[in-house]
């Protein structure tokens, strides 16, 4: 708290990495590319969870556990998720240490070499399809619509903190079904389902789309995806649901019998939502003073600082106050008192700033002669003073206000910040300056390389709502039928 | 369903197996050791998170999340706790795999070799402690209350589900404090939590104790534990909480300036249950039908299952029932309508008593006329007819009433089976049979052992509400001051 963090404008990298610090959301640890995520981060993620899993079981998930390990031999039944996921991996070849010979510790006991390497999970479609083979033999056992959460490990060599981890904590929904519509209509079901979550939960607008070829998950056949925009103009896909076709099926052969009798292979999905979420609240919302958390994610939010003097006057706020903060719990909103009596206010005022605190209470001793209290909001930095006994009422009306209103910032910053280019040169001036490019590609992968190497822009995704508009590829001058999203991505 | 699982009686052991399998809790998966944790056997699990969980945050813990992988030179720091742990490590000694040669799937790529081994976490103290030291500066920063729900990883040679598996789902606390007396309350006060989640939500009578040296945790100072008893006569450790001294704030030199300003080194604890918790509550009530659930457990509390000929009569019950279904549910009673009309009730009847469901409402054409139901309990077999208006308040009265039926019958189980051993005769007669034995012992590793290798027996704990008693030990004639609890375990 000795001093501020570094502002958006400055450097909105270090900005980032020292508000995750700060705030005591997370933090490297020893192990490279690994973080630990702090109290006060992972009570976010525990209420990003409870919401998600809600969502989840409303649409008729069960959850379920698979192993951490999978046989190597597995990765290779699926050609494009081997290709996709081997360069990644983790991989435990051995099953015991032994006391070095100089005992300086201990070593990897040769001897003890496993016979088959296991790779640690990326992803679980291999472990979970070899699985399914065993519980699906008849159309009554479909449709399978099973989650997990869980952590997976990609070994990525350049990571940053939620938003690229060689570990991080995920869930991963696969479902098994009938028919391909049946399948389709489940993938694009968990899209819109991440979607509401984004919005309606964490304030973020997001695009719906579907990826390219070349940015599809390995082993799908679609791969639809939630994109957001950042502050700093670049893109973040904040979750994927993938239409497998029978691709799995085949690779592990999970065939079920139909209704008039005849063996078909399943039709499967699997979608996911990651820590990454975490970076992309913090990324959609925050300011140069801190975090700035939507109310329906907020682990606290109500913060209640008592101004005094001595310890008496003190005394005389927290009981003043104590019924408001039982009534404010009651209505179900998240409140802390913050009684420390060895930290002044201004100090108290900052760290909660900074830690995204939603609203907060301040209670001096002209309050309690007033019956007042000032009510200060997080997201604009405005204050009120209000009458004591609506506090709670007013405070119920601030939440749902604060909840939309940051939504709104945001949609108006990506409705800014979504530009449409008409030539190559435009595009890559727009690509430059940051934000959305709608723009006219031909369709190939060639071409979309070409962009990718040239502006380091891809395409985030074919929006599901464009509109269909005849025009020509901004790179090649070929037909187009429709604009898809382009930007710099995390 | 097609046949009966083998009784307690025939093979106990098998009966666990197919009864595990069967209910659709859990399976091994093609990892060797490694289980796949089904739908309805993680939704006991969730159950069982829930509630502790919420204990643990009563008791002022907050959730966080350290990395899987520890770096191996930090295991050899602990002298004690890398002998306990080195044997049974998964070692992560590579992060990528390449294609074969021969092109015939995915090797290893030696090019990609880790400069430092990673093991797999069996227990997160290293690595926790090792995080830590930059947490606590200052007696301010404690007592440091912290609890990871993760996945750990261990080795062992002999698996079996639930009970003992090569990765197990669990949650370890891992607390910091200034002083001595404070970490032993915690360590204390953690006990007791298991113990009340043990007796009041798994109605499964435990024996709160301390372990022997040989019996410790690998790094503790004292180790406590909760012991159950099986159905079979073999006990079962259902939780332990440790009291590390400040052997781990030594080993990664955590230190706090003391209100005086004195450097000192920290006191630790950790504590920890796990899925091993599933297997302890599937022996401790369940009978040769299946699953005995205490309803504060159970996924399904109440089952309805509808007495119909021809899809109209369905129709009728189905109508019927609704009003109550949703009474029940308002009550915060979790209800499943079995309306499949592709099997027969005594089918169905059979599947939910194997699956332990605790109430099972039958509603034939009779019943609609009469207004009635028949209400069967799980645990006695016992059915009842009751007037359909009065049935949500009988329910909520016989799920309590089987919570503590199942509770009281496990407790006189246990009675029954707890003796007295007065000679070294004596006591391997009564280990042979099964059960707790009471017995003196001299209170040294080396008879502990030489018991342990004749008998198989092994001291659960030194019971904490044991009496003094002057005796001599069974097995040297060593004099005794107390008995302490004996028994084959799991």
């Amino acid at each position: 708290m000795s001093k501020a963090i570094p502002k958006r404008s400055q450097d909105y990298s270090l900005w980032y990495n020292e508000l995750v610090k700060r705030a005591d959301l997370a933090e490297n640890s020893a192990v490279r590319g690994c973080m630990v995520i702090k109290p006060y981060g992972f009570a976010i993620w525990e209420k990003m969870q409870a919401v998600l899993d809600g969502m989840f079981k409303e649409t008729g998930h069960s959850n379920a556990y698979f192993p951490l390990f999978i046989p190597k031999s597995y990765l290779s039944k699926e050609a494009d998720h081997v290709e996709g996921f081997a360069k990644e991996c983790a991989v435990v070849t051995h099953y015991r240490l032994k006391n070095s010979e100089d005992n300086k510790g201990v070593v990897v006991d040769p001897e003890a070499k496993l016979e088959e390497e296991l790779i640690v999970r990326p992803t679980s479609e291999t472990v979970i399809w070899s699985t399914y083979k065993n519980w699906i033999q008849s159309y009554r056992d479909l449709p399978l619509l099973v989650n997990q959460w869980a952590n997976v490990v990609r070994w990525e060599m350049r990571t940053r903190v939620f938003l690229r981890t060689a570990e991080f904590l995920w869930q991963e929904g696969h479902t098994a079904h009938t028919t391909q519509g049946e399948a389709i209509a489940e993938t694009k079901q968990m899209l819109e389902v991440y979607a509401n979550f984004a919005e309606n939960y964490m304030a973020m607008p997001v695009v719906k789309g579907v990826k390219t070829e070349s940015e599809r998950f390995a082993g799908a056949v679609d791969t639809y995806c939630i994109e957001a925009l950042m502050q700093d103009g670049k893109a973040l896909q904040a979750g994927t649901s993938h239409f497998l076709g029978q691709n799995f099926a085949k690779a592990f052969d999970v065939k079920f019998a139909a209704q008039n009798g005849e063996l078909e292979y399943v039709w499967g999905t699997s979608w996911g939502v990651s820590t990454r979420l975490m970076g992309a609240l913090i990324m959609a919302h925050s300011d140069d003073q801190g975090l700035v958390l939507p109310p329906m994610l907020a682990p606290i939010q109500v913060v209640i600082v008592p101004i005094f003097k001595g310890e008496e006057q003190l005394k005389e706020i927290v009981d003043h106050v104590q019924p408001y903060i039982d009534e404010l719990k009651k209505a179900g909103i998240s409140v802390k008192l913050d009684d420390r009596d060895t930290l002044r206010p201004g100090f108290k005022f900052a760290e909660w700033e900074l830690k995204g605190v939603p609203v907060r209470l301040a209670f001096g001793p002209r309050d309690l002669q007033n019956k007042t209290v000032e009510v200060a909001r997080r997201d604009t930095s405005e204050k009120q003073v209000v009458d004591v006994d609506k506090v709670v009422e007013h405070i119920k009306a601030l939440l749902e206000d604060i909840q939309q209103s940051i939504y709104k910032k945001a949609l108006q910053f990506r409705e800014e910040n979504t530009r449409k280019a008409e030539s190559y040169e435009e595009f890559k001036k727009l690509i430059e300056e940051g934000g959305f490019v709608l723009a006219h590609w031909d369709g190939t992968s060639e071409t979309e390389d070409k962009i990718k190497n040239e502006t380091k822009a891809t395409i985030r995704c074919i929006p599901l709502n464009a509109e269909k508009e005849e025009g020509k590829c901004i790179y090649t001058g070929n037909p187009s039928s429709c604009r898809v999203l382009f930007a710099k991505a995390y």
